[in-house]
């Protein structure tokens, strides 16, 4: 853990980050690194690269990627024009998971996210993972919003 | 009704914007078209109509503002890279709520992500909107996560 860094996302680094999201058995997303999906990964990864208002983040122990999460500034005029940011796609790798490495994640999201001026953070996290809330609660977040989706 | 249209926001029509957000006292973000706070909503219109992802709605019924939303598009690589569109600060204006103006700005927003490429639509509601959220389930979306929230 002492060596852990947290970097903004390469292409290099696509199989490893979209390896996590394989791991996540509780989202039901069906993410998979195989030739027919790998297109779609990279359009969506140079997507985030393209936009002003997204950054995708890795953990890296050595040259292990074992955590990843996505940032999304969003201008917006609620609450006298306060600048938010939503955390997505938080992620961390199944062996290493319950070693701070999440609170690492989340502390440098924060920090990132005020030195950008932002005044608020959000995040919605699937009502099964009752071990995700409690970490939530633990750093501070307020669960005072239910969350919607709808797949279109 | 028949004559409401659905447009992208002006910087003439901010006033109006806020004024319908000066009505939602349950969402106590504190909202208020005053002189010292109209810099601050005009430096976010400004950043929302700057950004690419962004964009801001108001519903007009003749020469009336009656409504506002905003459409946050998140490049992201969960399922499979699928494009997902956030709906933010929602507002009907009070005099004028439960006459089909709010599902009408859903059916546009539903309508407008699709055509972007858009495969999931998202929001939050404050847990005390009990009315919000048998609107949103019956226009199809599931109550499926908890929104965490955070002031920095």
């Amino acid at each position: 853990m002492s060596v852990l860094t947290i970097r903004e996302a390469q292409a290099d680094d696509l199989e490893a980050i979209i390896r996590l999201h394989e791991e996540d058995e509780m989202g039901q997303h069906g993410d998979a690194w195989l030739p027919e999906t790998k297109p779609a990964y990279e359009a969506a990864f140079a997507a985030i690269r393209r936009s002003p208002e997204n950054r995708l983040f890795v953990a890296v122990d050595g040259s292990e990627i074992v955590g990843t999460f996505q940032l999304t500034f969003i201008p917006n005029l609620t609450g006298r024009g306060a600048l938010r940011v939503k955390v997505e796609s938080v992620k961390v790798k199944a062996a290493r998971r319950s070693a701070g490495i999440g609170a690492r994640m989340m502390a440098f999201a924060e920090e990132h996210a005020r030195a950008q001026g932002a005044r608020a953070m959000e995040l919605t996290s699937n009502k099964v993972r009752k071990d995700a809330h409690r970490f939530y609660e633990r750093l501070g977040f307020s669960r005072s919003h239910e969350g919607f989706k709808k797949k279109l």
